[in-house]
């Protein structure tokens, strides 16, 4: 026999993408003595498994449900979301305007590979979701970051970069309770961004996976309610169930269609049987209502369980804008320390959490900050959790309460 | 409002993705009064969907199912997988040593996008699988066409191809019961092909979803169990259901290691209900096989329904080899007809099929061939459905039998 790994040749793109220093952390935070702050998991106990087992029972009368289905989705569920979407929007979509993706992961994947070409540039935020840098990486494009603050990405800095030059073939936001920051693109700034995509002529990808996960039941108008020049990526996996890899795209008839294609020849279809579940519990109104206000309030509570926690453990020492919804807390030292250098501690000490490096676009930046994630965990261990992260960081004991 | 539905700049490499003639087909034969040959689905009717109601309803009771998964897949399945390709290999395989991926049409995406640059040359069939010769074009690589005949691709001429100068980054094939042509690769001819890779030094693709169907119970031994540059790809789409959407691949580790990186990027992971349904299925092994000779026989039936109903209605005017296993025949006219002419009387007499042409790799080909797919109807329909054909192509009438 020869030998059992010969030497591969990787493609280019490949060797461009980064490795996912969230994913190698997952990796260590797994371990069943770590409560882990540092995933972008929705709680496992706040998924409506129960909904779910019903419904693919159901799904699964029908001799249909499993096999082979439409590359664009199963008919019902794009109309339901053609239903939520438009709702959204504030103008009539249908079902031919939405493309059901494979996660809102593949939705990204595909509208990368479907409009980019090598060298293209393409605007990200910064600190930026992970898996969106890697998906641009892999297409070949090259970036450009635009500072993310309390009202999400400065607007302003992009609309200067582009009255300099720069012309983006796609400008991506996580709109919506950003990964990894909690920001919400201010109304003025998603007015401003739809304006500029009209006048500069990129696309802007608005990925809103947690844009109905607001506190206070206001889901934001999408930057899509202001202009057509976006397309819009959301997902059933922060609202409903992960495993159903039910995510979706709305945007110009021409990227759908271009998309589509794509997708065939990538996975030629998604599962039926998911895609009936999907669409049967959003279209249960009031079930689905009466679930996410459920889910909210959950969030909420964690959410405060954990802020209340770090201001007891770290008062000055760490600052952050308290959630206003989804499932992410960016908080930040003031006083020197690199959460980098304190995570092996913490891992030891049982908690995980992100540093704010591994989000930076750039080069290395956010060096104070590290992103924590309440929507895992309950508060009771969310605030065992501080405790075990203060006790890494060396600062005296509270009682607990 | 602004236009709906602004332009949209699309990638060069999406504009080189033909569209799928076969796809644009299928919406025709879609009708209900139209029996299709043309797709390549399994039969509903043989697809267990009671055992994977019950699989579900089991998995479903498990919180962590409805979660996020392992991008690689989920470690039960990759398990079984492991032994299951070991079997077939002849020798020891790990749960490391096997990919789990939506289909096994996205594990050929992933191989040529983590593989292949721009211009790379891949070596195909003629007549090939249509979603290789997509995959292949969306990654920019050139195409080099070898032939299939009745012992498979001719690797002779493949061997003449190479000792003239060409360096293939992959060379793809369809092992066992060939889509479109049915034909499987003959032992010597395998041995071979592993043998080419080894010399000079390219990466074997051997997709074969097809295998486990052979009507004698005997998969072909696999090109992998001759040498170590190939890269298999399975799937549970037909031995199964499509709707679980599994495929798998195993392979040189570094491959398997860039493929992972690189769904981590396209879909993050798979659906863990799914997976844990084709765990539990392919491990029960009493129902496994039973399942397995229950549906190739089944298949035995329709291929031999079909290729009698050939003679019947068109005697010596059709050549065609009997298949062996699978869901393909591939049937050629010695008398000067061409199926994409018949094709449109066909589907008015309420049968589709797909012309010899949507196969071909270069250049117009197989003009005088169609693809019929026995697998789908049961054997009265498929009668039926010949009998609609010799009518569609002014045959005098054969009394039913």
């Amino acid at each position: 026999m020869t030998d059992p790994s010969p030497p591969v040749r990787l493609s280019a793109r490949l060797r461009d993408v980064r490795g996912s220093a969230i994913r190698d952390l997952l990796a260590l935070t797994a371990r069943p003595d770590v409560i882990s702050l540092a995933g972008g998991l929705p709680g496992t106990d706040l998924l409506p498994r129960d909904r779910v087992a019903a419904a693919l029972a159901t799904a699964a009368a029908d001799p249909a449900a499993v096999q082979y289905g439409e590359t664009a989705g199963l008919r019902r569920l794009r109309e339901v979301l053609a239903a939520v979407e438009g709702e959204r929007l504030g103008r009539p979509l249908a079902a031919a305007d939405v493309v059901v993706t494979s996660g809102s992961q593949q939705a990204l994947d595909l509208v990368a590979r479907a409009t980019l070409d090598p060298g293209d540039p393409v605007v990200v935020e910064d600190p930026a979701y992970v898996g969106a840098l890697q998906v641009f990486q892999a297409a070949g494009a090259a970036l450009h970051a635009v500072p993310v603050d309390g009202g999400g990405m400065a607007v302003d800095v992009l609309a200067a970069r582009l009255a300099a030059g720069l012309r983006p073939a796609l400008v991506h936001t996580v709109s919506s309770f950003h990964n990894p920051t909690g920001a919400t693109l201010a109304p003025e700034r998603r007015a401003a961004l739809a304006g500029l995509a009209d006048r500069y002529g990129f696309l802007v990808v608005e990925d809103d996976p947690y844009g109905r996960l607001a506190f206070d039941g206001r889901a934001p108008v999408p930057v899509a309610a202001h202009g057509s020049r976006v397309v819009r990526l959301g997902s059933a996996s922060k609202v409903l169930a992960p495993a159903l890899r039910v995510g979706w795209l709305t945007g110009p008839a021409p990227l759908l269609a271009a998309v589509e294609r794509l997708k065939q020849c990538t996975d030629l279809c998604g599962s039926t049987l998911a895609q009936s579940v999907a669409a049967d519990l959003l279209a249960d109104t009031p079930w689905f209502t009466a679930h996410l206000a459920a889910l909210r309030a959950a969030l909420r509570d964690r959410a405060t369980a954990l802020t209340d926690a770090v201001r007891t453990h770290f008062g000055p020492a760490l600052t952050w804008q308290d959630p206003s919804g989804g499932m992410f807390c960016w908080v930040t030292f003031t006083d020197g320390t690199r959460p980098a250098d304190l995570l092996p501690g913490a891992l030891e000490h049982g908690v995980g959490f992100v540093p704010g490096t591994a989000f930076a676009a750039g080069a290395d930046a956010h060096g104070h900050a590290m992103r924590l994630c309440f929507a895992s965990n309950p508060p009771s261990r969310l605030r065992t959790a501080l405790r075990r992260l203060a006790a890494a960081g060396g600062r005296p004991a509270v009682p607990a309460t």
